[in-house]
């Protein structure tokens, strides 16, 4: 095809584009959660969409992992509250109270628990694309993350995702296979309130800045 | 709130779910491009939509920088085809002719070339929530060159995400801010041919599996 052949048809049209820009400014890091379950199948839904996001060499690194164990989900949170404490003590200014104040974690709340973790060298995929940059294979699995995420938000279902977090720690109390590096844990549930404006601007903590770019 | 509450109205449509399902599967690694441009504005549009993603401690860590001047461009395509040509002698079996046969870049065809960086240690945010985990700040970059794929997709314009780049050339040939490190290099434009397959699928590289997981 060259550049005098007519465009496709677009396949999208101009109010769906529009209620795309729309889910991702309503796209919250949510930490209240209500403790009502998912609908059935919703989970194994999101999965499957996340499973479609682009990953270097077709090689799909993500790996999931639900956490339902109470016993697991003890030793996460209590991985949580060790490293949530330490990070307060590293506070050396006056937003250490702030920052407790954010409420970080809807571990409590969130009838769903998700780890995400990435296999750094996968068989799939025949290394293609990832030579001079390996970590591409991490950012594979980051957009699954991303696709889930939203995914979840257009369907009403609001994630939360927890760094705070030891990766060896949450490793260990998983017990997945050694190749597996993790990436995040994330609480999804329906959220207790709607915000547009992300929490960490309206408790005072950050502005959302314009975009700013170079020309080269 | 409690789980008494009724849940709120929900913002999206299932129609709006089923037009993002929809996209997620369209949205490809586009390597063939129609050589007109953009309409104005667009990719400052698309720029605008991607800084809405998230980011750790609202840091907005992503850097961009559009590359327009031919000698730049014709840095990059010097180092892509230095770093292919090793891809292709490191490739030990008989798919190297499946891999040269690919055409990886459409950086001769795309008339828009965007350069994505990270700021690894940001001033925004405060260090909030990347503490244990550094990496969350290049993650949060990740997701804007999501939200912009995506964003593009939907308005029929594809993107072709460059690996295959040594970073430090790339940053070199940019001469960008020394605090910035290297994620990716997108082609934008029209795409010359509408896949719904990937053609690393359709080439015969690899195979897309269905989602697993593990219960814990």
């Amino acid at each position: 095809m060259t550049s005098c052949d007519p465009a496709p048809l677009p396949r999208f049209d101009v109010a769906f584009g529009d209620q795309l820009a729309e889910l991702f400014r309503w796209r919250r890091d949510v930490r209240h959660f209500r403790t009502d379950a998912l609908p059935a199948g919703m989970i194994e839904t999101l999965l499957d969409l996340a499973n479609l996001s682009p990953s270097v060499g077709l090689s799909q690194p993500w790996r999931f992992v639900t956490v339902d164990a109470p016993e697991r989900r003890a030793a996460i949170r209590h991985n949580f509250e060790a490293c949530n404490a330490q990070a307060l003590s590293a506070q050396a200014d006056g937003r250490a109270a702030t920052y407790a104040r954010l409420k970080l974690a809807g571990l409590d709340q969130a009838p769903c628990h998700l780890a995400v973790f990435v296999e750094d060298d996968p068989v799939q995929g025949g290394g293609l694309g990832r030579r001079t940059m390996p970590e591409t294979v991490a950012f594979s699995a980051v957009m699954a993350v991303h696709t889930l995420w939203l995914a979840a938000c257009a369907a009403g279902i609001g994630l939360g995702w927890i760094s705070i977090l030891d990766p060896r720690e949450v490793t260990a109390a998983l017990d997945v296979p050694l190749e597996w590096r993790f990436l995040g844990y994330f609480c999804l549930g329906y959220p207790a309130v709607a915000r547009e404006i992300p929490e960490l601007e309206t408790e005072g903590w950050e502005t959302r800045h314009p975009v700013r770019w170079l020309t080269r």
